[in-house]
């Protein structure tokens, strides 16, 4: 019963966590949905505790907690049925916030009286070992879920004039430049040769962190820091946004869409006149940062014009992973911002997506997104590792995305 | 001070009335907007309550309640200033209801007070009969929003999988079919000539009901009832929605386009298998329905191509008018459904549009939409006229609008 | 013979008119469509010709000329069979213009044969007058297309940075100004009562010209002459395009959705500098033209605008017909610019289309659109009558549609 | 003068054969445009002069043949001024086609003239050896697009419902099929271990190509020959378009969105009744072609979706690259189809663009594509290399784009 009796307090733990983010939300704050790339914290809520009664208690042989919710909170499973639009998730009123929290409270009830009846469950469809690695899927699931219960709330908040703060003591995206000095940037220099990236070990791992391989790499360089903020000040100041030679063809056809000035939630008109400081929305509310806090909120096509205009590039994920994983080496890999690579997020050699529903969790996505590493300062403490491989599509600005320049050595 | 105190009184009741609307609703319900046509019910609530904060009680010399208001709550008076754009209205989970709720009691308390304030207001840019008839043009606007904020919900719990019921036992909008029984519809002749129609006596009226003038009309027929949703079941069998000769060009397009094949809220699959009645979704939830209530929730095209299937036409509002003010004549005039008629809205001979703001009330909309007359089964008690014109666009279905034949002579 | 002679002598006339309005077009002029309201060359060369073949000669029992064409190009008539999308007509580069030009000659000598031919044809489904009536029709359907050939080929013509002119010297367009001196604008009055308008004695009109009937008419007053290009300048430089006041609302979203600022085919920078003149793009290339000139390529937002900045208003349509029935007393009332109405385009009472695949003429088009009255400076000799209904939705500009006002009395 | 003769005589036969591949369009088949990702023939003539005329001749000191040309048939070069909008190449009919073979012709009159003329020009912002250079990138350019022109012509003749030949006896999109017999395909396998790929020796490449570079390879099979329409057949029989699980979740939403049911150009109605053939609109009209033929016209969602289905995979491009240069191994590797890798098109390590406006012609255009390899049956003869990277979005369907297997060994 050990291993049972381990995960699951631990998933537990992770869920009274992700209950937790909501304290500061009203009903109202739960429900609305402010872009098809977000979704609402009440779906949050209610997804994440529909992957344990789907994927974990149906399979061990109990009925749905509420069958209903197999249509409404499924996200992209296609194996396990249809689903209500993405678009759509802003307008399901009902079930209401205090639904849901029941609904969490259900599955929770049967999660923690799973050592005691899943051993007498006499239909199972799932093995003991799949049923604790299921457990710990939906655990770290549970986790990524929390990060996109802050973004998206945070956009949701940024498009409302009262410009509301979600947390304005704790403040939780600024934790990023507490401990930030001025301290300058430095080059690292690597050698070239084979070296081995991805997910190899023991312990738990997405399925597209594997297997590990080989990968020759090239002499390299990598800045020891983040890119900050007044570096980012003076790319705009000298033009970034109006010099189409800085940007990739679609990267500039995204500017001029968008009209694009500055990152996403950067409060340009304030911003202008700060020497040392920029002003943004934050999950405080509109907060005066410095200027050495590392740049956040940027595409991939921000990210790329900035190094081209440093003269540098984006590291590769392979250079980043190779680079992080020596100790004391570089600094702000995890706990700042989210790094964009320029590697295109695609499969490792090798590489087999999970059987069943769960091989829909990341290799069908596998084309027309990039490849982000480290972690974010939102991030929740132990999800991260050296091999994680986030990713989301070049235009992306919502999440706490910044960058570290590389160079060829 | 009579005045004063007669129409604040009935102000107060008609808000009243307001907040009882929204008894039944959660938090959550309060906030969402399912088409940008629509409106969330808490929107509703606030923008009524700064109609009278900005156009009564700001020009009496009063500081705005809530300055922010002046911005978010305003719906389209470009007079007045800037304002939040209608489409994003679902994104305000800030203010909540409780503070909208709050905003409406001070409003109601400022209100309350005028009786006694006003007259010693020094700074008043108003005179009295000025604030009377804001007051009371502010009574009528919230009435209308009182009609919309039920088809607003209405829309926005059809787009639930679950289908909420907003209110199970009052069911509102099936009271058009409570009293209607099986009695067959009859034409009802009227000979040609000139007659007058339009608002000219005492009473309120609204500023597109005037000035009452002559209008020439060539004899016609008129139906004594509304077109049934039997009838209309008659229509769909006969290949109603797969006939383009039977649509106006741009009908017939947004046939194709939304794939229309029944009006809004039929349950198709379950209607066909029902010969004296037909299954909708109803602010009762989803509900059976007799055959013999008049049909609604169609659009101009639906109801013109109904028409014409029927070798009749729609009338224009002018014969509606003519028709509705001989008393004990047509059936069904008030009270069951919006009756769209073939006038498309536009302004009477020698209206003039009421100055300042107030002018963009109703002018400003005259083109590309379509007179409805009469008035609803949701439309609050003493809100309609004989006069009443009401109008949307030629392919807004979610209002309860239904329709009455008529033809020549 | 002679009605068939006679009018078949005028169809070939008019036909051979069409075919001399692309003399100086290239091929590669004759097939690009600009936008899908608009329509390339040839296809107006082939549908005008589809249409006697289609509506006369094949029900005469005569073979296709070119059966494929049926699909090709049919317009509008369902009655008829399916078509191609009206959004492709650009990619038709087959058939060849020159292909298009035999079909048009194949089907004037089976139109010249008529008279010999049509007595013994056997299977006829036509009656001798329906016969002439169809050929009447096509007639001025042909006429109709000139008209749009001309407006078409400019809109394609000004979309291109070289702005080529389609007839440098005749420059058909600006005929409108040619004996257009800096005569004032008066007032002239009308009293009101009942008048008749609409078509009612012999000779052709569109089934939507009738019948002739009664309106009644409040005193009015109508101006002299048309707004010109000058008059429109003040309105510009008043800020006219920057005041949601003067605008209805649907007007003001075109206004910004599309960043109006002036007329159509306006050179703004150009003309901003120039006291008595404009720059515009003419069928004769860019061109300076004089202010008195009247304006044309206006909206039916923009009319409307223009008409509330000056303190008056677009004429009814009745008011347009019985003031421009009064000889001697409208100038301009034909031969310049197409005048908008405040009427929406609408059945008049008793209207019945006319049987068939012709009913789809004008009757499906009754909704959304306003009605326009007059003619233009490119519109065929011998077209306009003194009932003619042109109609375009609220957006159109591409027309040479100008404006006359009028005002209460 | 030698090296100037060699290279100019060669880039007058390839321009010469351009013009060749005209020979069998009328004008009106020159101008149309019939998507934004395609282009007029039309601006294929003159976008490959202006690329001589900007970027050898102009820097030479002549002056623009036609200076006008600059902004009509810039492509995307932003370091040398503005551009028409590529949506809007087709509204072009303006210069004719007789003009921009004009063009054409003085362009190559100046470069037949340039051993004599560019020694003594004093004003040359070139070196001799930056003169050779832009005239062979100026040669491999215009072959690239003698193959644009064919698939955009292609795509604007299957638009039309005559489904015009571009050339019936040639077919040039059939020689792929011409001789490849029914021989099975089969698995080649490779030693993994560290490999080189990239163009690194002497002769022509695309910046792209470089600097080759070592790679560490795990081993792989791969396929012998390219998939068959056959094989496709069978994959769309067996439901493939169904069947969410096979697909990208980008690419099931491609699938739904344009109702995808098998490759672009299939007539799927009679291809449903063929067993050994298939039925397609081709460059010599719709065709039945034989099932062993290679499967065309696949995105590459349907390329990754066919792979998964057959339990395999497509390769990298390095795979690809080290299968394809060890001689006497893969069939089928050049003229027959575009093969899709599972490489995202980006950049090598080491990559630098090259300098000035010649950098924007690869290196802009790397994000959100993926890489192709080998070549098609319209690929110029010469055009294509071992290294050679073709790259498309992932939902580009008019190339002649196929796919070849692999799998992990």
């Amino acid at each position: 019963m050990d291993d049972y009796a381990t995960i699951i307090g631990r998933v537990l733990d992770v869920r009274k966590a992700t209950v937790g983010l909501t304290a500061s939300l009203g009903a109202e704050d739960m429900v609305a949905q402010s872009m098809p790339d977000a979704s609402p914290a009440k779906w949050h809520l209610a997804h994440t505790s529909w992957f344990f009664d789907r994927f974990v208690l149906q399979p061990l042989g109990l009925p749905p907690v509420r069958p209903e919710y197999d249509y409404l909170f499924n996200s992209y499973y296609d194996a396990v049925g249809p689903r209500h639009p993405r678009s759509s998730r802003g307008l399901l009123t009902r079930p209401t916030s205090d639904e849901v929290l029941a609904y969490r409270r259900a599955v929770d009830a049967r999660l923690a009286d799973l050592p005691g009846s899943a051993s007498s469950a006499g239909s199972s469809r799932l093995s003991r070992a799949e049923v604790v690695a299921a457990l710990e899927l939906g655990l770290h699931h549970e986790q990524q879920h929390q990060e996109l219960l802050l973004t998206d709330i945070k956009h949701l908040f940024s498009q409302n004039p009262l410009l509301p703060a979600y947390d304005a003591s704790a403040a939780p995206d600024l934790a990023a430049y507490a401990s930030t000095g001025a301290k300058a940037s430095a080059w690292l220099s690597f050698d070239g040769g084979l070296r081995e990236i991805g997910h190899g070990g023991s312990g738990f791992a997405f399925d597209n962190e594997g297997p590990r391989h080989k990968v020759y790499l090239a002499p390299f360089s990598i800045a020891s820091r983040l890119v900050t903020s007044g570096d980012y000040q003076a790319f705009i100041a000298d033009g970034g946004y109006r010099r189409p030679e800085l940007w990739l063809s679609e990267g500039w056809a995204w500017v001029q869409a968008h009209a694009a000035r500055a990152p996403l939630y950067w409060d340009v008109e304030k911003t202008a006149h700060q020497a040392r400081a920029f002003t943004a929305f934050t999950l405080a509310g509109a907060r005066e940062v410095p200027a050495h806090a590392p740049v956040m909120h940027v595409s991939y096509y921000e990210a790329d014009a900035y190094a081209r205009w440093a003269n540098a590039r984006l590291p590769t994920e392979t250079e980043w992973e190779v680079a992080a994983s020596k100790s004391n080496c570089l600094e702000q890999t995890f706990g700042h911002a989210w790094q964009w690579t320029q590697s295109a997020y695609a499969a490792y050699p090798g590489f087999r997506p999970l059987a069943g529903a769960f091989g829909e969790y990341n290799g069908k996505f596998m084309v027309s997104q990039m490849v982000l590493r480290g972690s974010s300062c939102v991030t929740p403490a132990g999800h991260a590792r050296l091999t994680y491989r986030n990713f989301f599509p070049p235009s992306a600005q919502w999440q706490l995305s910044g960058l570290r320049l590389a160079r060829d050595t």
